[in-house]
């Protein structure tokens, strides 16, 4: 059986970034720019007045006669002022070429069409000048980083409407097995059901990641219909998150859809607990991850493995949750042959406690935890140690 | 003028979590809940083969006859088991009340009907109880919780299928100004003009942190469609973000037109940069937050005032982004009077760097920022020493 290290390298080894995609601004938060963007205008476009005041032509006296008004959004390009003369600006307006600085209101005294200027500034103050923070022709963005709301807000202003950004995974997920009910089917459950609770589970956890799930199925334990519900989600999708199915049982038909259609085998089984019955397999540059069916085991191998491929499909690396160190508050009594994933509450303050209910089926645990310990195989850390954590929240 | 932590504590006191509404589960993630959740069955719903293999009736020997087959989804309550006899079992499925344990495929050797088994495993081996994870009228979520996917996943194995969370506020973000013009209502900008890019910025950096605005509108800066335009937005949301127009210009109308439709000054200016012009104001519990236009400050003020306000009425505490400190590898040369957050970089090992162009209209610099730096007024801190850093991602 493979290392949970050997698991992820292999991984990240099939997991190739998707291909570029023009997408609207307004829907790349998160995405990957594929190109330098270069501006197409100054910023400001025009010399812009930092404060509500007056616009003035130094004239060697404090007074100035105001002849007129410029608001913001006003075409001020034909506004001329002569030596000695003011225009009442707003913030935001564009200040004339002829305009040596803007005072603000609060050093002013108006008097009819007359202002006095009681503490003249430097030349050039309270003017945003044109270009100043771009001009037309320089780079705003870089190719390759990722998108935030400010970059967002700083390609708006430069009036860019589209990007070229590397394409979101479209993302199947599948669940599988005759015991699933979804709660929406039916409220009461027949005797040997269960409530299906890993789609809803895994779409939520796409989601809180920037990722959504395009197509949610479940396949009932029938051969064809598993051959068939799979090649469908093979052919819309770039990633399949297949939950329950991949094991030794006689109705466990995933595994040999999975063969049917053409999807090779990567690795089956990681040297871990819960998650042991990984498989992850491709076909082309798709990605095929079946999961464990126990809820918690699911969970763990989706943030351990399936968000990291997904984030370098979308151009960023194989980078999964923030991981630290932190001390154990509690100690393991029992050692394990395989590496442990376990259900903990970090403080956020270097200390670290594992949970009770580690069971792989178990989500209660999972619901109360904001960090997974990973463990080595055959340790048992003591309270006091420092152990490494990957912080769920 | 009021200290950033003055400002602060009068928006969280004029915030009350709103009301209590029921959502669907596969809405309800990043909500607080606002009732403890009984589980209305046990957990798993009964005895549980964990693996694939045989359910036996120890006889004492170690052979069995094999009188059947169950299948995961199969009602097995009415099979009966003898003892020195088994049935074929598969992970999830029922196993029968006459079976003292399961045994491990890998463990046995199959004859026709007979099978032996090769190791034997203690009493109730490989068998999950009925309800060993929650039993029927036991809590299995408190109230005050935030959803997370493995909350969703747990309840939906549940069969619960709606939850009663705080709800989360509707929010409408208002721009003002006549030198507005969306890039998508024109290509070129016209002279004295400049693109719209708050509304977008804002709108991604709410979801971005799990929230949505509503509504997003741009008023012109004349007073009736000020006033008609904010009494809507009053009346439709819980929170009002608007950008710009909270000025002592003369075509300034935010400020008359909040008053106007009875919204309650709580504070106007901040001693900040950027910022400085941050109004705050209440009408009965909806909040109205006026933010600087210039976009760098509107950014600013949104992730220090804003969203710890919208997790508070969400049911959260007054939280915003997740603070430390990191150690400056630049020094400030310049001191303010005001309190200052600095776009910066930080390296989450320890160091942070100022980033260049601090201009409060600038915004590249904030989209290369992942951290914001505060710092008190009148200090220049040197490379070397420890500031306080807000991690923006």
């Amino acid at each position: 059986m493979i290392s949970t290290a050997e698991a992820i390298s292999l991984i990240s080894d099939s997991t190739r970034p998707l291909e570029a995609v023009t997408t609207a601004l307004s829907k790349s938060l998160g995405c990957i720019t594929t190109e330098d963007v270069t501006a197409k205008i100054d910023l400001p476009p025009f010399d812009q007045s930092a404060m509500d005041g007056y616009a003035i032509c130094l004239g060697g006296e404090d007074t100035y006669s105001v002849i007129g008004e410029i608001q913001a959004g006003d075409d001020a390009s034909e506004f001329s002022l002569s030596k000695g003369e003011a225009v009442k600006i707003f913030t935001g307006a564009m200040v004339p070429k002829t305009a040596d600085l803007v005072c603000r209101i609060e050093d002013i005294v108006e008097k009819g069409n007359v202002i006095s200027v009681t503490k003249t500034p430097t030349k050039g103050a309270n003017i945003r000048w044109q270009g100043e923070q771009i001009k037309k022709g320089e780079t705003s963005i870089l190719k390759g980083g990722k998108v935030n709301p400010a970059t967002i807000g700083f390609l708006a202003n430069l009036g860019i409407k589209d990007l070229s950004v590397v394409r979101k995974p479209i993302i199947s997920i599948i669940s599988t097995g005759n015991e699933l009910i979804s709660p929406d089917e039916l409220n009461t459950l027949p005797e040997g059901k269960i409530f299906e609770s890993n789609s809803v589970m895994l779409s939520s956890a796409l989601h809180s990641l920037g990722y959504e799930s395009r197509h949610s199925r479940h396949l009932q334990d029938d051969y064809n219909e598993v051959c068939k519900g799979l090649k469908k989600a093979l052919h819309e999708s770039d990633v399949l998150i297949i939950s329950g199915g991949i094991s030794v049982g006689d109705y466990d038909f995933v595994g040999k859809g999975l063969q049917e259609n053409g999807v090779k085998q990567v690795f089956y089984k990681v040297n871990q607990k819960p998650g042991k019955p990984l498989f992850f397999g491709t076909k082309g540059n798709k990605l095929v991850f079946a999961l464990p069916g126990n809820p918690a085991a699911a969970l763990t191998c989706f943030y351990i493995y399936v968000l990291p491929a997904l984030n370098k499909l979308s151009g960023q690396g194989f980078i999964g949750l923030p991981k630290s160190t932190s001390t154990l508050t509690t100690s393991l009594t029992k050692s394990n042959s395989r590496e442990q994933f376990l259900k903990a509450y970090d403080d956020n303050n270097g200390t670290v406690k594992i949970l009770e209910g580690q069971s792989s089926a178990m989500l209660k645990s999972f619901a109360e935890a904001n960090a997974l310990i990973h463990l080595p195989s055959h340790s048992t850390p003591q309270e006091g140690e420092t152990v490494e954590v990957i912080k769920l929240s």
